[in-house]
């Protein structure tokens, strides 16, 4: 079946196949693709796309002498099927296998590890810096989506590559949408660039004018002259990218090997930035992620023929039900109104959007926009959640301190993914925002343990006269979602779910229903172990975990968040302040960054599994400890 | 002296006043600024850049209902001597005074609080959002600096903004430079629009030759019009920002109080998203500051007649060591290169820059795209040292943890400003960085007690196979510069300033001094502390710790930076994990957003002087506490 992927072992063996031989390669690259996807699950609509594009480059390009830096780095596949991964390439987001995204010890063919969005200009910028600081001679290029390109920094490097003038190709992949529909008047601008007859038109009047134009004298000559050269720097499609400093050309269409490489070659002649402007299209040659490209942008495994995902009975998950209370509580609060970075859906606001569509903001790829927008809201009298991921939440963290907690401004941040997601891997684990976000004066940090909890807690954030960040994670409800009460959540309060005085866990989030289980094993061996229910991570319960930690005397501590300056950390600056000293064992994400696997493979890895916690803490209550003071 | 500004008790009160009035006013207007910050110190040149503008403003706007949003706000005197603020306006910058940044709890003229770059567009269209689904009637105007423009979230709401379609008015205040003199393509493509004829030319000479097309039939004029329709639309000068749906006016001269309040006038009329280019000159009226903007961006008490600054027989700044140190390492290596936003004089890079250009970077006011670029410069090989304000790196958080850790690539940041800066208050005050950074894993956090030890970890960071940042505060040295020697810092690794058994402090940056001043108080009174330089709070130094804490039972750490999650706490993580169990006591700055006043006066605040931990540690040491376990 593998034909050519078999023969190709580094992008060298491109250079002897024929154009027809090119294209028979990307229908298996798609094929491979499609293949390994449906059993994986990944990024199968935007690798499709760009089968087409990363053979051209790889033709055109030596990697890994020429650096290619993807953006965001979902749409590496063929590349990573080009550059000596085939044989690895069933073992995509596998714990131990290849990872969804361009890594740096994963192939020297990917120069700059990716993820998250925006970055490649700066990457490229700085290699083509460097490349001419060292007087070395070699290509780079950064790839990077219409939506990525929304994002500030984006803009932030071309402005610095334009002023620089450093030689860097830049190619925007223009596939109308990112994961969702683009918004934003880039994208209006690039489909005018695409579409609009004016541009073209324009230019082929105005060379039928000027050959008209009577030769009436020298200063209608001169003038013209003048005229044309003007107006050839004015007519130029691109100019929002010329103005910045970049040579435009484009658009092209992205699925024509043969346009794509006489571009590129072109391109590598020039000195200075260049943009090629390439249209693609999302999920390209699989009719179901062509026909819903959003659905198929990221998924877990499906069916080949159908496109179907696989159906599993599981339980809801967080998102849905922080989905379906927005939606109820939106209803009665008509003040309420939900922000995203253009994950409408990954972060459970469609139907928010669909009931609601003048009380619903999909600002692009912008976080640090979409945080301060969410405080001028609020600012503005209406109550506003960000519904994002904890790790795009980091792109907003100064904004987040100042615009919305330095004002003290009724803003919930709606944090899903919080702690280890999978198969995305390390850029998109949530592992610190328990540890940014606590140090942040006047925000309440909450994270429920169940769906029904988490109703409450939206509940209570909307209430709260101040910043609230409610904190779940990319998991199953234990619960279902058949209860559609409200549960009381007073800001500051934790709950008792055992008693016990033996030990206490205390436990945050995904972590308590882990502690339960613990407390349940520990019972066994005679072990009495107190169970609570943190709720908050800010502010503490304190009277709850002194009195408990002072009626035990050992204390341990459960969050799925980094234990460096996270929850754990919290209650021992609880204990220190309050002068109790006593042994305190805190569990969590450890002091590394954690691969990509299933989340379960993880949880057990980094040891948050309730069999693991309960080695470690039976092991901990061997010891002996060392008092002072 | 001040005849007009006593009559001016709100906004409301311009309006009866004559152009020529408002000329006086503005005279007057500039008067008590330099007046005020030759005292005080501020952010003269920009402030004195915008008093016709903001007279203008306050004429054609009805502030409060109106909403004006100052971007980074340090321009916002002459507003705020206009709206309520003359009486107070001697207390700028003063503990218990007015702040030198709007602030939403100190007027109601200032609706949303400022202090970092690029954000008021996003505040913006927030409030612009929010009136219009409430159904209310009034202006929103964001003043932005054209290098405030170059910061990526600008770009960002300008997206946003232009996609809505929302009545808005952004005024762009281009001052031809922001802090030092603007870098990046929209800087050059601003000056093309301000001063290349080519604009206007080509506009006029397209008319001339319009006329004179002869009327050879239907086609022709046909194509004409449609040439023209499309010309008009292409000529028009700020395309950039008409390409993004933003109505461009401009450029308008931003001293001319007539013709800004009838620009602005007519921009009322509007209904949707418009952008006026207005120029403005830092420091006019004031000619010193005319001549040296850069220097009068921000600086201390003054002499009037002069303008030169009242000289302060102070010690060296860590900044100049950091300054001294790098010139000098880079002469050895020239794989160091240097990286700013926007500040390479604050950050102590001017001498870098002019000994070496060629591997200097200024980047704009752009703290992703540096700390990115940053990421890619390391991994082309090279050793770039990114210097930058702790409070402005929370801009680039999310890179740091990606681009830079995640990757293992050898960053230096040089934190300048880590903890309490003192005037410029709660926007600018380094209290975050220990705890957001100290979860990241791979990052060597170190921070110098004095200029000597600086050097050292300067070294010691260059060698280091990984990423570092250096945090050092705004503050003097204790030490004087003078001995040029290298001292040897080994990571991970602290020392031990004083020994005794009854205590241990342990301090780390700017606290050392301050432990060693109250172990030296604490000898009289029999107690014996042992002093601690922990020189890392990552990797900290185990072995010390624990054998210190052990010894002595009691520990104390102390820190410039937020008690929440950052170098007591990292302490308290290691003593839980050692089963070490005693009382310890974390001093830091508290859980509250820090004023501005002098940093003496905060550090009293906040109990951080000698004087104060002397005062905690006594009372601490008289508790009894309660031990379990």
């Amino acid at each position: 079946m593998a034909q050519w992927l078999e023969k190709i072992k580094s992008p060298a063996d491109l250079r002897g196949l024929s154009r027809d031989e090119l294209y028979a390669l990307a229908a298996e690259i798609r094929r491979e693709i499609i293949k390994t996807t449906s059993q994986t699950g990944g990024h199968l609509a935007p690798s499709l796309g760009v089968v087409e594009l990363t053979i051209a480059l790889h033709c055109c390009y030596n990697s890994p002498k020429d650096k290619i830096i993807w953006d965001v780095g979902h749409q590496a596949y063929a590349h990573k099927l080009l550059t000596g991964r085939y044989d690895r390439f069933s073992t995509l987001r596998q714990l131990g296998g290849i990872s969804g995204f361009p890594k740096r010890e994963e192939s020297p063919h990917d120069p700059f590890g990716t993820g998250h969005s925006s970055t490649s200009i700066s990457a490229a910028l700085g290699f083509a810096e460097a490349r001419d600081m060292a007087g070395e001679d070699y290509e780079v290029v950064a790839v990077i989506g219409d939506g990525a390109m929304t994002g500030g920094m984006a803009f932030e490097a071309l402005n610095h590559a334009g002023h620089l003038g450093t030689k860097l190709t830049v190619i925007l992949n223009d596939n109308e949408m990112s994961i969702a529909p683009n918004v934003g008047a880039l994208s209006n601008y690039l489909t005018r660039l695409r579409t609009d007859p004016t541009f073209r038109r324009a230019k082929n009047d105005l060379e039928y004018v000027l050959r008209r134009i009577p030769a009436i004298g020298e200063t209608v000559v001169k003038a013209a002259q003048r005229l044309k050269d003007s107006l050839k720097y004015l007519l130029v499609p691109g100019m929002l990218f010329e103005e910045l400093g970049f040579k435009y050309y484009g658009p092209i269409d992205g699925h024509n090997i043969d346009l794509l490489i006489n571009t590129l070659n072109e391109v590598k002649t020039r000195q200075d930035p260049v943009l090629v402007h390439v249209l693609t299209e999302k999920g390209r040659g699989y009719r179901p992620a062509e026909t819903d490209a959003s659905a198929f942008h990221g998924l877990g495994p499906f069916d080949i023929r159908t496109g179907k995902k696989h159906k599993n009975n599981e339980k809801p998950r967080f998102t849905q039900a922080f989905s379906r209370a927005l939606v109820e509580l939106a209803k009665e609060d008509e003040r309420i109104v939900a922000i995203t970075a253009a994950m409408p859906s990954g972060t459970g606001l469609e139907e928010f959007a669909r009931l609601f569509p003048g009380r619903f903001y999909d600002v692009g790829i912008a976080e640090q926009h979409a945080t301060t927008f969410a405080a001028g809201l609020a600012a503005g009298g209406f109550k506003p959640v960000f519904a994002v991921y904890s790790t795009f939440l980091q792109r907003g963290y100064d904004q987040v301190v100042h615009d919305i907690c330095l004002q003290n401004l009724p803003v919930v941040l709606a944090v899903d993914r919080g702690g280890l997601v999978g198969e995305d891997g390390p850029t998109h684990h949530g592992a610190f925002d328990l540890s940014f976000l606590r140090s942040i004066p006047n925000l309440v940090l909450m994270a429920p343990k169940d769906g029904r909890e988490l109703r409450g807690m939206l509940r209570a954030a909307f209430r709260h006269q101040g910043p609230v960040a409610l904190r779940y994670p990319r998991a199953n409800c234990p619960d279902t979602l058949e209860d559609e009460s409200w549960p009381r959540i007073e800001i500051g309060k934790g709950e008792v779910l055992a008693d016990g005085s033996d030990l206490t866990l205390i436990a945050v989030g995904s972590m308590v229903q882990v502690a339960e289980e613990v407390a349940a094993r520990l019972k066994p061996q005679g072990i009495e172990a107190a169970v609570l229910n943190a709720r908050f991570v800010k502010p503490l319960d304190q009277d709850l975990i002194l009195r408990y930690a002072a009626k035990s005397g050992k204390v341990v501590t459960l969050e799925e968040s980094a234990v460096q300056g996270g929850f754990g950390s919290a209650v021992l600056e609880l204990l220190a302040n309050a002068g109790l000293t006593c042994p305190t064992l805190t569990l969590g994400i450890p002091d590394n960054f954690i691969p990509h696997g299933s989340r379960q493979e993880l949880l057990e890895l980094v040891g948050l599994t309730p069999e693991r916690v309960l080695e470690t803490v039976t092991s901990w209550l061997g010891h002996r400890w060392v008092s002072h003071g």
